[in-house]
């Protein structure tokens, strides 16, 4: 049974001061602070319940995240539980589409991170309440601006394209997961290194069954080639390779360099350019499809509708949903449903604060629920920051064990949220007084 | 000359209760305030000459969006605008490429909208201290993500596309306007009436001189027809009429429901859809092709990687730029360039608070430096608010009057940037405390 009238919703601004160890850093994202705004809602329904949200931020700029979270806290704080996850569909539009609101949106930037942020905490404590029937689960999606490439109809099952495994074949998303029958299964969700220079870390990664390796590329060529080499060769023919160069390029500029990492066998090129140029990427996934390489983007794709088209425009190989980026597992949900039509795999970008935590889930639903497949599907994993989580993304073999407990695993151990407060906590307060 | 450094940035919420009256709302929006978060910088330059920028909001979010000014307050504070201005691409580029803020967008939603105040405030400041030499124009455009549309030689008019004329070809882009010259040419820049459901206002309009009509459709069908029909018998078959939907439709439903208003002759349907959805801008303007009627849109579009694929992709025939949800002047100009190359007319959105102050420059610089020609070319005038401003613009037989005074016209009234900023200006405060 849903419960409880939400009677507030705290929003701060955590930050993990990752910038000192360069820990994260790209070419595009030379010194980040790994953080978070986070958030907590409380109801009035006496079970003790919380529930817990966030969106991976990276240092400056939370606060503005925080601000908009703020903002939306209106549709949130006196709303009952059972009015929001009855009308779902609704209760998402409400937050997306606020009349003025939406302006500085609409559904992107920081007002939709800080949805993201909200609709986070919402489906935790839901997920904490209850098992809930699996049929509400379409109810929970907009359709909005995306039924020209997939209708609710046909996300039903009504239609061909999921008839052999409808969303509805499983009751456990999120809630009362059976660990013990599903972790055969899911052990084939193999996470990714990400890899510096230092060839002791790929060798250590190899130990450890690591199988798929990603190598940051885009800022010089020469030196490039001669990391992708090294990889190759220590990695051998059969592991998989992919390459990630964050934004840096140009449309044709991608196209000439992938060209010449071609002979290293890379899986996929990752963010080769604009997240928000579809026909770019489209470009680039005809050019390098002969090459055998993929396009793979999504961590920075704004909303259902930039990943709509780049399915429709055969713009990618591989996507990549972020749980934080989107609205939530109901915008997600939908980007499943339209992979899948377009048959093509997700495989989430992760790592972040939370992140990790958050996609398991996502990809368990996927694995089980939509896709029915673990060909070509991965899950990005990075061993940073779990220690701050009360219910941390657990790894064996390099591969996501599912989450035993109830929720969406995104609660903070509460030390950790209090420490690494933005600027109060006396983790930046020793910070900020250095001279 | 070029001088001063930068000592202060502030920025206020300002809004207007204009929900109070129903002023601007759409099918969308329906109780907009119209609002602005508004930036004023200093120098110590001795001049006495500050420089107003602002960004258009519509009340709620307002306070995100100055929160995101202060977080880009960093990269402005301290420097002096002769650095700024010498490589103002890369100060472009510095704003919306720090490594931390970058991901609450990039280059959208609120941190966008809060770019593009700043840097109008940096334009009306340089604007009012010099007449510069326009051969730096050109090195203010960010050309990153772009190049495969328009790269900076064809810009230059190295190639053949815009050799007619060069975006050099004139020296007055804002500054030490030529009034007498140039009035004459710009009267043609015809205003559009946003039309209620009152006859009167119609007949009104065209005693004003007005020769285009705007109709907002999309949420009764019926009753769209009949007010069609109604403006379409009043204006006569030689004047324009225009749609607006104002995001309103699915892709399919767009092409339906203006199909069913094909006969009463509109020049366009603006804002079918989602303003991200290139692919599905594109299938509706092939679909109303035939018919006649060309798609407009723009005023949401976040920025040039959008607009350049709504241009590659043939999805548009007139093409909205927004003074301040793009990246000021500095994007403004490589969205007119590749319009340009593309050989599609820029009709900007205007309205708001201070818009039709900022675009008439970029108009007026449309014609004069880069398309040459007023066919099909119109820009939105709605006759509100323009009394806060110190140089307000100017109508005169419903076209804009080009601007007399340096700057970028941004400058607001003292008395009515506090009276009216949110919550303490009193206009609020008396609002505010009814019950």
């Amino acid at each position: 049974m849903v419960r409880g009238r939400i009677t507030g919703l705290a929003v701060s601004d955590v930050r993990f001061p990752t910038s000192l160890g360069h820990h994260g850093s790209d070419a595009m994202h030379p010194d980040p602070d790994y953080s978070a705004a986070y958030v907590v809602i409380e109801t009035d329904a006496r079970d003790g319940l919380k529930g817990y949200g966030l969106t991976f931020t990276l240092g400056k700029g939370t606060e503005v995240v925080v601000c908009a979270v703020n903002a939306l806290s209106i549709h949130v704080v006196n709303k009952d539980l059972e009015e929001i996850v009855s009308d779902f569909r609704g209760f998402y539009r409400q937050l997306t589409s606020d009349g003025q609101l939406r302006w500085i949106g609409p559904e992107k930037g920081a007002v939709h991170l800080a949805t993201a942020a909200v609709l986070n905490a919402v489906w935790d404590l839901w997920a904490k309440q209850e098992g809930k029937d699996p049929k509400q689960l379409l109810s929970c999606i907009d359709f909005r601006y995306i039924t020209d490439a997939l209708t609710e109809e046909e996300a039903c099952g009504k239609s061909s394209f999921c008839q052999d495994r409808s969303p509805y074949s499983l009751s456990c998303f999120l809630f009362q997961w059976d660990y013990s029958s599903s972790r055969a299964l899911l052990f084939k969700y193999s996470k990714m290194a990400y890899l510096g220079r230092r060839k002791e870390l790929c060798t250590e990664a190899l130990k450890d069954g690591w199988t798929r390796f990603k190598v940051k590329v885009g800022a010089n060529l020469p030196d490039d080639i001669r990391r992708c080499r090294l990889i190759r060769e220590m990695i051998g023919p059969d592991k998989t390779l992919m390459l990630d160069a964050n934004q840096r390029w140009e449309v044709k500029e991608a196209i000439e360099w992938v060209t010449k990492l071609a002979e290293f066998k890379p899986l996929w090129i990752e963010e080769p350019t604009s997240p928000d140029d579809i026909l770019g990427h489209a470009a680039i996934s005809k050019a390098l499809a002969p090459l055998g390489i993929g396009v793979a983007t999504g961590e920075q794709c704004h909303n259902r509708v930039i990943f709509k088209q780049l399915l429709q425009a055969k713009a990618l190989s591989y996507l990549q949903i972020d749980s934080c980026r989107l609205g939530s597992v109901n915008e997600n949900l939908s980007v499943l449903l339209m992979a899948k039509k377009f048959q093509i795999p997700v495989c989430p970008h992760a790592g972040g604060v939370g992140l990790c935590e958050l996609v398991q889930h996502l990809i368990i639903f996927d694995y089980i629920s939509v896709s029915g497949s673990l060909e070509n599907r991965m899950c990005e994993y990075v061993d940073h920051l779990h220690e701050h989580f009360k219910y941390p993304a657990i790894i064996k073999k390099a591969s996501y064990v599912p989450p035993q407990d109830a929720g969406y695993s995104t609660e903070m151990k509460e030390e950790s949220a209090r420490k690494y407060q933005f600027p109060q906590g006396e983790v930046w307060q020793k910070i900020l007084s250095k001279p």
